[in-house]
């Protein structure tokens, strides 16, 4: 079976579009049962075959090889470990992916990405990079973000299947930046949920529940919102009025809660670091500037001990 | 004027009740001023007595002693720099602060909220220690919270006029609770807008400005504080199963991020950071377990090198 662009464009309109899925651990899974829940006729590739079981069993058509697995669709999504196993399962597929569309939400680096749209166009294929941002269980729900990045007629094309998985969001030609994204988000998730359980680790010191404080933490990340929304323009202009609260009053508050985890036992690495963070950006002469100004620290870490 | 307890009651059932702020900092005017909105009488003191002048225009009195301010209400409401001024302010009015409710928004400590609570006492005071989670443009929004810990039938008879400032949030009769949950949510903050920062620094190196970073930012922490919902139970049942992403996966993803941000020349010391926490957390055998369980790092620092 081989569709020519027009004609795919043509059965998105009218009904929901053939595709294939490559890697079917639980993040594969997930996407094919989410191509699935909305009628798309899916067809579905793994290394370990069994894998497909559940799929087939809704209805998924297990291709034999990588090769036919990409010939059965015009769109293919591949989700596996990592690039290197990208190119192993694909590089035997060759035959297969010429006029083809790849998307790959394979996490990786902005790097990789890239030299994926070069080894796809050798390949005569078409390639969209993504990343998933969200776990197996909200795959599906249009709440959820999928960023995509690269040709934006790839990804004009293909939207409606796209949104079958979660909610697309464009974010530029150049391939990178859902990796780039990707990483910036994942780093902020973790920064986020590192300071919920310090800070979870000091209440529950005293015998409140992490279920008592959680909601508050939560509704506090929405005021933390708005300070974001008040700072970004800041770091654009590269000027931070601290109108609202200054790094030096800031810098008085934080020794608060390094004497309170400390005196409970507990770890004050992330502390210290916003502490030392905050500590640059007054050294720097932004003591009177707003908690946007630490960009210039991360910027420019050279005067920075590690 | 001496109020007694039933007469204040009574009075706040059918009009504002009469309340002192002491301390005109930019947080201690947005406090009077959110007071004065909603039709409180209101007494004001400050050291230096100029920076009344904008509330006495718009009604305030402006007493001439600590002591008076304390006298003019049955409810005083204090923020000043720290404790220490606290006590230098409050000290001389010794006299008039018998049968008194302080209401104390001066950042602080838990130790230092216990302390209060029994130099409060001694005078013959009422305490309700009370920690402000908003910047001073937030105050008087109902959006807001205010949180208080201490004596719950001061918090219930005083919630009415609490209610001006924001939304009041009683967290339990030790008063030591406000301060700890002030410490815990400015460190979440911290942790956060230093992962947004240091996503931006990544993101705006390839020319994304941070105003078109920061909605999807913050779209992300809308998912990420469903992940703290779900956590916030494993960490109370000391049980952290990974089913929607283990430990194992995320130190995988870590290194995208840091690789990004080096050959960026973003300064790495938050990832590293995380990066640590969750190689600890696999050594302590949460390979397999969900990132809540990175409080077990955090609680027992014993093996962590600092």
């Amino acid at each position: 079976m081989n569709i020519d662009r027009e004609a795919v464009k043509d059965t998105e309109a009218v009904a929901a579009a053939a595709v294939t899925v490559i890697g079917l651990g639980s993040m594969g899974s997930a996407l094919a049962a989410a191509l699935l829940d909305r009628g798309h006729p899916t067809t579905v590739w793994n290394r370990s075959p069994h894998k497909a079981g559940p799929l087939v069993e809704r209805g998924a058509r297990l291709a034999s090889s990588p090769g036919e697995a990409v010939a059965a669709s015009a769109l293919t999504v591949v989700c596996v470990l990592d690039y290197e196993s990208l190119y192993a399962v694909l590089d035997p597929a060759d035959g297969s992916l010429a006029g083809k569309v790849l998307v790959n939400l394979t996490s990786g680096s902005p790097r990789q990405a890239h030299e994926a749209v070069a080894w796809a166009r050798s390949h005569g294929a078409d390639y969209l990079d993504g990343a998933i941002m969200t776990t197996p269980p909200g795959v599906g729900s249009a709440e959820m973000m999928f960023l995509y990045s690269g040709s934006e007629t790839v990804f004009a094309a293909h939207r409606p299947t796209l949104s079958a998985l979660g909610d697309p969001l464009y974010l530029g030609a150049d391939p990178g930046l859902a990796s780039l994204y990707d990483a910036a988000l994942l780093g902020l998730m973790w920064s986020t949920m590192t300071g919920w359980l310090h800070g979870t680790a000091l209440v529950t010191a005293e015998k409140t529940e992490a279920t008592a404080f959680t909601p508050v933490a939560i509704r506090w990340l929405t005021a933390v919102a708005g300070f974001l929304t008040t700072y970004a323009p800041q770091v654009d202009a590269g000027h931070y009025p601290g109108d609202d609260a200054t790094i030096d009053v800031q810098l008085a508050a934080v020794d608060h809660l390094i004497h309170a985890a400390e005196s409970r036992g507990i770890d004050n690495s992330l502390p210290e670091l916003l502490k030392s963070a905050m500590s640059q950006a007054r050294s720097a002469g932004h003591g009177a500037d707003s908690y946007a100004s630490v960009i210039e620290v991360l910027r420019n870490p050279a005067g920075s001990a590690k």
